[in-house]
């Protein structure tokens, strides 16, 4: 078999996009479609991945340095076929080569594979796709036996022609050699002065070479972007099709329109997802997990039986099975909460290790923590865990009661099932079974007479 | 008037729901398929309502324990007809016998009201629908004069047959004593070696008998559930009709695609509600009440004017009359709000009842609480009603003004138009018109170095 | 050019509503119908708008007192053309008239300038619409030549006249001269007993009048509003348009039927609005914004690169470049943020002026405030800028740092590069570099002995 090269067109402007990041940097589900199509391109297992860049060529370069691609740099954008001749020089003779685009980000890897498998020496693979409303793309046109014999420009199709449905994707395969021969004879003598990479199939055609066409299962596979409302289709259509993965897979969505999946969600059985749940980055969620609505999760793992209430925002936080969290919690990053754990609404934790049993149920911040097991942590209360420049620690034993309103002024170690009194600051560490009190005394002082409106 | 008796078939796996859970208990709007089910054949009045119950059936009878249904155990799953066949022994002679699904929920009851009327010992009843797309269903097959003589399945339908868009639904009524004649003689020479319940209806044309259709207004009313892809096309047109209910009875809707009701919504006139709310359990709203965007409520009573502000999460709660609550408010179970008060943002109520125009504004936690009338309570204050085992009261005098950053260590009782100092930790009751103050004396250290960066 | 007078009718009750409040009065995009109704006037720069007023008479004008519009009071509701007629006496003979009605909220100023330049005194401009179900509308008869002849309404029309999907509005234009004439002349002797404008078309025509015919780019321009159901119709088609807008000037949305914007929403370009975003009054958004899902912000004013996160509440503020905000912020009315600036997670802003590169990052109430630069505000920080009746200022210098749990009892100032030890109660003003400490001494007592539970 010869080898697979990828040439993927991402030197365009996309004027239309009306920004400052280049287009194909512009994201889907998160990722920008560059990304998506180089993914693809891998999963094809490409031999090598060659990424022809212009507009912005340094920001696409920048946002793409993980990826392993050949860049090929368009100096003028002089057409598709002038993009991909520039890839020449970097592709073998023996090659087979599939020409994808930065902008169509969507098209499945089992599409393209069906494509590519096609292809010989004599043979060129071409995607078509069979669109209701065909208006505005290049017509494919097949003699009697269903050959295809050209491509036919809307403003060059007759009126007969325009009622053809089949149209040109752009994407295609074809032998690295015969590009070798074809591209450097395309002709720039047309409309926009360009070179179209199209017209080699009608070369194909007249050397006698067979067109082997594949179609898409959908159409929004081949879709492209030229504006920020195809963005936004391309979105839906992406969100839809990972609902119904979720679904297939054993989760109860309430809502499949309103589920946002940006990253990987990976899911165990009995799930349950509520209204407008957004997850990002890596996402693992085991058995019978529960998600409220309107919650944002971000590179989390969340073990079995654990509920996730309404409204929490939680970022690069492992939790325990069977943990009840939220409404309003906000776990940021460093959080490892362990099973049968608590934080309530209105509770902030960071880079804080949570014990077994352990609640921390309202309107609390806690950062720069360890927590051991059974420790009920009272409202309000605050680890004052920065003194303006830098970070330090609060360690509680097991079984530890923090009473209402507290700070613990980190550094500080509160011992195994020491108690701390309500309204507290505690500066000193306290051992083991001590009660720890800082606080004013009472005075009650009679006939108090309030302020007066001020007129 | 012969009695109605409603048979149930709710015994199948649905292993394509990938599920622990048994088919019929997965959720509507709320509330398990097969009580909704269960709720139709009330409102048919039913003289009683018999479920076929084998996978799960434990699980099925704790779910619906409460449910007044005659269970009836399939050992073996061995079709529509066997499982009928259960229960005859249960049937009398003279009953007419209805036969529903457990995981078709949402047929209207007056779609069946329409079925049964027309039964009688010579009268089958047979609900069918017209379908766009009739694949893979059972087609109606009729003769000239337009009356039913068979259903062809898929299968077995001719080219012509299958442009037949009218399909059998399962649901169908006859006498008791016709389907005791002929349950046991069903066949199960079939590709699934199954009895199925359909073939009665050729025994019914061979013996005369006339087969009377009728059809629900929508074909929703007879989808059936077999995955999860299909629960979630259910649970939106159920929220879409409910969405049409609330503004055909007053309420204006942001958007009616973005609203879910879990249970019942009673309501009064000119209601706002505000994208992505969600309602649970009992839930009235009196006239002139507005729901922000992002709610979630769970039994609760808000009265005339009140206004929820966004992100608010209510559960258990009664709320009086132009209150005004949130956002971000969570009031739990057992909280009543007087008339006119007010709760903030960031603040929690349990157990707590607050009487007319008092405020509790930011950042509270107010629990086994009693609050007077006109009661200001200040930002960060807590009510410190857990000693770690047991749970005390705090009792609020109308008219006390709770400086901010209070913590009222229960139990305690502040009387009425006492002022209580901010910061304080009050741990003693304070009298009529007393000041309480309770924090530590303010120190003033001149030229204090911060602690520097460790490196 | 004759000048242009419009008439909105605007009397009718909307029994179907169920509202109290008139029917012109209920609102699509946050305002209401009436005022989308005179704002497209005003944009037709129209000499002067009389609204037809009845039902509800006085709550219209009172909701309207700002719009310049004449109101002419209709007592009884005796159809369209009786309702036009009240406005007669105001309309001078030169004039040029457009009926609009105040419940068909959504014509473009751009149908309605098509419509009455087409007018003169031999021709009449009516506005049609083609629809694919016209069932319940006035059919457009049209000659062989494809002149407008008349136009029957559908209790009225034969089988193929029923066929015709061109319909009538009811919007349309002619001289006052005409109206003058013709009005008078209609007769109530129909079903309804009612005066209908429509028919003066058929006097036109009888008088030679032409009938010029204009279209609507939509049939939603034309959509009457009756009941909720077509007022969330409405709603949705302005949402859909209006997040077009949006895409088409630099903003990607995360999903297009996830956004509302009930005011002016202004952009820059490259910004991010992820999904259930709620835009209410004056929004402006600076280059390179980024909202988070389900904010709700009103009156704002956002500058370059500044990031929302999710479930913030923004109203009336301005927030500077590059600040951070949320999730779970709540910015109120008179808080200015400077550039830089961070507020964070379950913190409350009022009335407050923060410097450059200040932090609030955790569970505060900031009140009335001023904060200098580099402020750093720990968690738990509660400005007491309440004493029950008067509020008070609370000034805090360049480069202060705040420890948690702190209360600020306005008025109260802490000067440059201050220190607030944490758990401290304010009082008195702190100078430059002095540390301020206001706390209970910590006690810690051996051995304590926790309540125990009672039975």
């Amino acid at each position: 078999m010869s080898p697979l090269h990828v040439v993927i067109l991402a030197a365009g402007q996309g004027s239309r996009m009306k920004s400052a990041l280049p287009k194909v940097l512009h994201a889907v589900a998160g990722l920008p479609m560059l990304h998506h199509v180089i993914a693809t391109a891998r999963q094809l297992e490409a031999e090598q991945i060659h990424a022809v860049i212009g507009h912005g060529a340094d920001q696409v370069k920048a946002a793409t340095s993980e990826q392993p691609v050949n860049w090929v740099l368009q100096q003028e954008q002089l057409g598709t076929g002038h993009a991909v001749a520039q890839a020449l020089p970097d592709l073998p003779d023996d090659a087979r080569v599939l020409v994808l685009y930065g902008d169509v980000p969507l098209t499945g890897a089992g599409t393209l594979e069906a494509l590519v498998s096609q292809i010989d020496n004599d043979t060129l693979g071409l995607l078509t796709v069979t669109l209701d409303n065909p208006q505005g793309y290049g017509r494919i046109i097949r003699d009697d036996e269903g050959k295809v014999t050209s491509i036919v420009e809307q403003k060059d199709a007759s009126e007969v022609q325009q009622q053809i449905r089949e149209v040109n994707t752009g994407i295609l395969a074809v032998s690295a050699r015969r590009l070798k021969d074809w591209l450097p004879q395309l002709s720039n003598r047309n409309a926009q002065g360009e070179y179209y990479l199209t017209d080699i199939i009608a070369m194909a055609v007249e050397h006698g070479m067979r067109v082997a066409v594949s179609q898409p299962g959908n159409a929004f596979e081949v879709q492209g972007v030229n504006n920020r409302l195809q963005l936004a289709e391309l979105e839906r259509w992406f969100q839809r099709r990972e609902a119904e993965r979720l679904m297939t897979e054993g989760a109860t969505l309430a809502d499949p329109a309103r589920i946002d999946v940006r990253g990987n969600l990976s899911i165990g059985n009995d799930i349950l997802i509520d209204v407008n749940v957004v997850f990002e980055g890596e996402v693992e969620l085991a058995d019978g997990v529960s998600i409220g609505p309107g919650c944002v999760i971000r590179d989390a793992k969340i073990a079995a039986g654990a509920q996730i209430k309404a409204h929490s925002v939680i970022e690069g936080a492992e939790i325990g099975a069977n943990a009840q969290i939220g409404p309003f919690a906000r776990l940021r990053p460093g959080t490892r909460l362990a099973d049968d754990t608590k934080v309530g609404n209105f509770v902030e934790t960071k880079k804080t290790i949570v014990g077994q049993g352990s609640k921390i149920n309202h309107l609390s911040y806690v950062g720069d923590a360890s927590l051991g097991r059974n420790v009920n942590v009272g409202a309000g209360t605050i680890t004052c865990n920065y003194d303006g420049v830098n970070k330090h620690q609060t360690v509680i034993g097991d079984g530890v009661f923090v009473g209402s309103n507290t700070s613990l002024v980190a550094p500080v170690t509160v011992a195994e099932g020491a108690t701390i009194g309500a309204g507290s600051t505690i500066t000193r560490d306290v051992s083991d079974r001590e009660l720890a009190v800082a606080r004013g005394r009472q005075r009650n002082i009679a006939d108090w007479d309030r302020p007066v409106k001020k007129s």
